[in-house]
């Protein structure tokens, strides 16, 4: 598949891994570290190592698994390790995982010495059609999804579809997620190819497709000042319930779960407000009702869930902001929602 | 004085708080904070305050005065106060201070929510001549200074000459030795007019020349690729001693104290190393000998200061790097050293 240009980097998609070992030997680096949780240092990190071939030359750190490890208090590990190992402004960093490893590893290196190199592996589904593409960092603190963070481009993007393969069904779903907003937000006919296919298993086209609308997007608005606020559809409704989960649930939900749940909400609101057919908002509850799990949002919980969306960045002046869906595969930006609204649409989804 | 125009943003230097007031008030921004530490809070905070006249609109964010409050912990704090006061992308930062204030302050508006607005209002002699300009911002992690930052303009800088007059003269003296330095790497005459000035109260002219200079050399590389390395110069093994100074004495020097020591014991170097006559090489030494106290300086310690210019961000390949001399008022950059020429040279500087 065709390699996508971003903005000054390169996203490969076909021998990847090969064309990674291909960067770190041209790109006369002084040393390089892999960023890496215990999941993808079994499952990954083994064909990196073997094309490498040399253990010399290069130091791993590894950090757990899951979003608890994008608290500042891992960057500040991973910032200490940095130095402890040495590494210099000619040092590259290697993120090798989903979205945590790459917002994490994204922002330790863009701030490390005022900024060093790193590349992008990603190996989840999400991270490959979403977290890997765009030059966003990021890290959480107490709890509040990239509080902290910058823009800034990776040197490259090495897609291997087929660590896809070492992945539980349910975090191919968390991707999927991504994957039907950009059909939503940006494309009805990826939208209604996206609907036909076989979903558990989205195919390498697939994928592809994904990045390059993603991409065309980020690359026309890299600051996220118009245009790209498109991408945050699901995520102001989805992003609080996210928060509330992952502080009070046992077994939290995926990132995906949460943005299925903020997609039907905002296209609840986007009927009411923006436009959007009841056959379309019928259509579109219908897919993710059939692909995710039901999830149960108590009322009881609205005033903590409008304080999670009352911090989200994209707000102005104390004003929950959503992006809304005006057709099937068309947005728009900067739609205002009352907390009465917002309300109503999570009684929507609790009443479905 | 002329507003002198750096890489996108003014440098005012009159009328520079009336100018701030202007500029706040046609900035379009949502609210603004005014980063602030105990002393400038006395002394330099209540002009602002009676000129901006309401109180309401603003926050204030006030941290203790000191090199240790640019350790990430305080950065922490600022980051959560900000979150706590409900600073959205459009809210402005003034950081209002010396170089903690303004490297701090600058490194956690331009990652906060990825990117706010700050200015700087420099009240120290050295943060007006040195770190307010350019736009490097930074914070230290376990006494490592400015280990982590980014490369962030500010949006504007006001420099009011009159604050200095609230200054404790060894504040001034450590201001001055970045103003000596402006004129070692880079203008003999500025370096000449500066000898035969009252050096214990730099008048506003000096202040501006040395701004005109370092102005002019950030704006030319901005990311220390080249030429920027130039202002580096006293600042390897300068740093070196700051640092274990910080560590170990009850009253540690000041930041200007220890890079005059750096400027003699590089200037040693450069007569070793890079043509500087043995003539330019004491009129250095006796100057910067006349200014600043005797500090002293243990060979048991050399070990230690290795260790810590071994850490330095210019550093490449675990080389230790130096910006050296070739005449007053001219520098060559990338000058490896070896450990036994960096002890020599502070030998040289304990038996003065």
């Amino acid at each position: 598949m065709d390699t996508i240009q971003s903005d000054n980097y390169p996203i490969y998609f076909d021998n990847s891994i090969d064309e990674l070992v291909n960067f770190v030997n041209k790109g006369g680096y002084s040393r390089f570290f892999i960023l890496t949780d215990e999941n993808t240092g079994i499952h990954c990190l083994p064909l990196l190592k073997s094309k490498i071939g040399s253990e010399e030359g290069y130091d791993l750190i590894e950090i757990t698994a899951g979003e608890e490890s994008k608290d500042i208090d891992f960057c500040i590990g991973v910032w200490k390790m940095l130095i402890d190992f040495g590494a210099d402004r000619k040092s590259l960093l290697i993120n090798l995982g989903g979205g945590v490893i790459s917002d994490l590893g994204g922002f330790a290196a863009s701030t490390f010495k005022r900024g060093i190199d790193f590349v992008h592996v990603p190996t989840t589904l999400l991270s490959q059609v979403d977290a890997s593409v765009g030059g966003k960092t990021g890290i959480d603190i107490d709890s509040i999804k990239n509080i902290i963070g910058t823009f800034t481009q990776p040197k490259a993007v090495f897609i291997h579809y087929d660590f896809l393969k070492t992945l539980p069904a349910r975090q191919i779903l968390s991707g999927l997620a991504e994957m039907l907003k950009h059909g939503l937000i940006q494309d009805a006919a990826y939208w209604a190819e996206l609907k036909t296919s076989d979903l558990k298993n989205p195919s390498a086209e697939l994928v592809h497709r994904s990045v390059q609308i993603k991409n065309k997007i980020t690359i026309e608005d890299p600051h996220e000042k118009g245009i790209r606020k498109a991408l945050n559809f699901g995520h102001t409704i989805g992003h609080a319930v996210e928060t509330n989960s992952l502080i009070n649930d046992a077994d939290p939900l995926s990132h995906g779960e949460a943005i299925a749940i903020g997609m039907i909400c905002e296209s609840y609101l986007a009927h009411k407000k923006t436009g959007l057919s009841l056959d379309e908002l019928n259509e579109i509850v219908k897919v993710l009702s059939d692909l995710y799990p039901r999830y149960t949002i108590q009322e009881s919980s609205f005033d903590t869930l409008l304080a999670h969306m009352l911090k989200d960045k994209k707000n102005q002046g104390g004003k929950i902001n959503c992006t809304l869906l005006t057709h099937i595969g068309q947005c728009n930006i900067d739609n205002i929602c009352t907390e009465a609204e917002l309300c109503e649409s999570l009684l929507y989804y609790i009443n479905l």
